[in-house]
């Protein structure tokens, strides 16, 4: 079995977990949590979406939250940004990176953001102008990767062509979302062989949703195929509100876990991202679906 | 991705799945659920445990439920025997096929079965008597195979001398278990490698649990190694009373889901097998950690 010895974690928890969350957290719980995360050696931290308040109210302090935050060597705080707007004020705010979304299925894409994927391939023309002057990189996802909630199935040929305009664009790596949890491994296998063909420079990064308990197999599958990057949110908080029946990021602390059981490092200390994951249940106040911080890390220490 | 066309499962569920319940089912409901399951296309039933009584009260009536099955044409009623007295109930009650355990590790066989690994295989060559008399087929399980709870890694030489050892006393096929899910896919690719080296004949096949949520992973890397037969139990009901933190057999119809979507045959009706799964949770009072039967199995219809 080839692995890569190494991959790099981007936790998209106080993002993309947060932001379905009813309940409106305090800008310093928020800082709390990010504090945690980076503090378990995590480099990489999706800290906030540049959205309007009224689309997603948890979102409504990404500025304060964005500056009030503590910066730490070799640690980057992401911000993920819809349109213009959004990456003003990011790159204002001091974000280190930024990252932008289109769907790979125009239905999917329309409700999301209500534009076609051409007018959110414009709107990020715009985006990589403002990064490029203010010296930033930024990411490209692409999300409906792997099956669409309206349209189903997504030929690879879509997803190909739209990485190929981020690319062109200035897109520094590019991540594939699978929004539902619909991939499989032998799909993942195959879009990543594809995408490689297509982009061989472009750094890629997969952002699996565990809806059908899938993800570490989808996991699995895209290191076969060479993939080094992978997304998590801490404890398995989040989805994606617009995608029905879309529950279930990949719990962090599940695929580190897998990935430390092979050999693979992450950096992350992972005994202190079972205990960020534990102490972001309580954060939310309820119980997270990820599952190494339910079984414990020490499977093989815990006999009596 | 090279991976067999067809897979045979191999159900769980009303043996692995039913005996940690406490609340005791009446055999006419285990008698249900047995045929709730075989009507979803599986061929291969574990529908009991011929153990004592006092050690496992819910596996109180095997014989009389093992009677009492309907035969259907190509389904295999499989009956776990613990020892010589197991298995001379069993095969008086019919069973179609015998299942054989024990540990990898010494320390889980004492504390399971109270025997050393010799004696538990001693008693083993009293079962295959008694098989090769019955003209029944046996399989030889080998529990622990990817860790144990006492004494953490399980060397794969162990396992690969108790599996030799099995085939000489005539199972015709060898299962491997992950009794407490610490099992990773480059071990498990590695293992199944290391086996097929060494009894290149035998057929192979795999029980995971997901207690850490690497099972699917597990699949998929036996999948790649060429296992083409897999235990579940319905809606993951289930676990190993005597190892601790051993929670969540894989549910039969998440594995069934993952390799219909990659285009793997198994012969089950799996919208059948989610609502099997949902009458398991009404049977058992209680929700089960099974995903596909929450997610829904057609992601891609759901949409409005």
């Amino acid at each position: 079995m080839q692995l890569p010895s190494a991959v790099t974690i981007t936790e998209v928890g106080p993002r993309d977990g947060l932001q379905n969350e009813d309940r409106l957290l305090d800008t310093a719980q928020k800082v709390e949590f990010v504090e945690r995360l980076a503090a378990t050696g995590l480099k990489r931290i999706e800290a906030a979406s540049f959205v309007s308040p009224k689309a997603i109210p948890q979102m409504r302090d990404a500025s304060e939250l964005m500056r009030l935050l503590p910066r730490r060597d070799g640690v980057t705080y992401i911000a993920l940004v819809p349109n213009e707007v959004g990456a003003r004020n990011a790159i204002a705010a001091q974000a280190d990176e930024l990252a932008t979304v289109v769907s790979a299925s125009e239905t999917h894409n329309r409700r999301n953001v209500n534009r076609t994927v051409e007018e959110s391939l414009a709107e990020m023309e715009k985006v990589a102008g403002l990064a490029a002057v203010a010296g930033i990189p930024w990411a490209g996802y692409i999300s409906t990767a792997f099956g669409c909630p309206y349209e189903g199935a997504v030929p690879a040929g879509q997803v190909i062509r739209i990485a190929k305009r981020l690319r062109e664009l200035g897109a520094y790596a590019i991540a594939l979302g699978d929004t539902i949890g619909a991939g499989n491994p032998r799909q993942v296998s195959a879009l990543v062989r594809a995408l490689r063909d297509a982009l061989p420079d472009a750094p890629l990064r997969m952002h699996f949703h565990d809806t059908r308990g899938t993800a570490l197999a989808n996991v699995l599958a895209a290191l076969e195929a060479g993939v080094d990057g992978f997304d998590g949110s801490v404890g398995g908080l989040g989805g994606c509100p617009y995608a029905p029946g879309a529950a279930g990021n990949v719990a962090t602390e599940d695929v580190v876990y897998m990935l430390h059981e092979m050999g693979i490092e992450t950096g992350v200390d992972l005994g202190a991202l079972v205990e960020a994951a534990r102490w972001a249940e309580r954060l939310v106040d309820r119980p997270l679906p990820g599952r190494v911080k339910d079984a414990g890390t020490a499977a093989l220490a815990k006999a009596p």
